[in-house]
């Protein structure tokens, strides 16, 4: 497991904007976060992908119903924040909780650090962050929850990330992959072809 | 490795619409096979979700200039398909050829079975299929390249998936995620919290 970073740093080394996908390209979970005016909050997303290289976009669904969503629809920005498999729990908790009970990076002692081009933050220990600034498309937003958005800089652990690639040292820092309730798989074994 | 089925035929079971969501949520690489009047293609797509749990729906960018475009936008049809370890080798092939130079199923002798509800066929030997019919959203096609659609029918290997839930009995039946250049990796260890 990584060694923990200074209270409010992070691991985190730039990752060109054109090769951001490949940090979602592997279909792993994401942890969305975002803030406006003073309120923060972060919830679970497995419905996110990488939706073009230059410039760099990405698609994601935020239910009409969350916290999140609200914050999006004000802010215009969100962090995704690709957790390791040491945060599982934390994704499954922030992903059965409502922000709206509560901030949830206090209840649970998320730790952050503040992002380069967004007002979300972004949450310590993950793996990769991609932070976004959503492009309008107001009957995709309005009919299906779904939300384009520009990445605007992009960040990762280069313990984990480096020459655009991934490479796990041990078990606890390979990105997971949700299934459904409480399951996750992580990240697996390599498989080269030809 | 699972045994291969007789010609022409495939191991799979029905999975509920509103459950088909699960087939896609761990982010695995897609097959995207497409028909329309006695033409058909199959490309490979990392940048496919799901969108909705009921009615089921998905997403998937399908690149202008691809053959599978040109099919689908013909057809409004197309079926997701989610190859295992086995056929990562063919994932990538079919990725990184054109339709257009050749039908691609007789060139890597790919099997395949008629689906139920689409032209597009079944690609032999996948863990899971989802067809799909396109919600027609021309902005987000021709802005995006992004298309929308409604899951129809969906199947799934019952040694792979049941009960709602992935289990994979070997290394060969996993299913895989890209990241780049002939570069996967398989569906890792389960992960179960709290």
């Amino acid at each position: 497991m990584p060694t923990s970073p200074p209270a409010g740093a992070l691991y985190r080394a730039p990752v060109e904007l054109a090769r951001s996908y490949l940090l979602l390209n592997h279909g792993p979970v994401t942890l969305v976060s975002s803030a406006h005016r003073g309120r923060r909050n972060v919830m679970a997303a497995s419905w996110a992908m990488a939706l073009d290289f230059n410039p760099a976009k990405v698609a994601v669904v935020i239910d009409r119903r969350t916290l999140t969503r609200e914050l999006v629809d004000a802010s215009g920005e969100f962090v995704l924040n690709v957790p390791t498999r040491a945060l599982a729990g934390l994704t499954f908790t922030v992903g059965n909780s409502s922000g709206r009970d509560g901030d949830k990076f206090a209840r649970h002692g998320i730790a952050t650090a503040p992002a380069d081009r967004v007002a979300a933050p972004l949450i310590a220990g993950c793996a990769a962050w991609l932070e976004c600034r959503v492009i309008p498309e107001p009957r995709n937003q309005q009919g299906y929850d779904l939300f384009l958005a520009e990445v605007v800089a992009a960040h990762a652990d280069p313990r984990l990330f480096s020459d655009n690639r991934w490479h796990f040292p041990d078990d606890a820092s390979r990105t997971i992959h949700y299934q459904a309730g409480g399951s996750f798989f992580a990240t697996g074994e390599a498989v080269s072809v030809p």
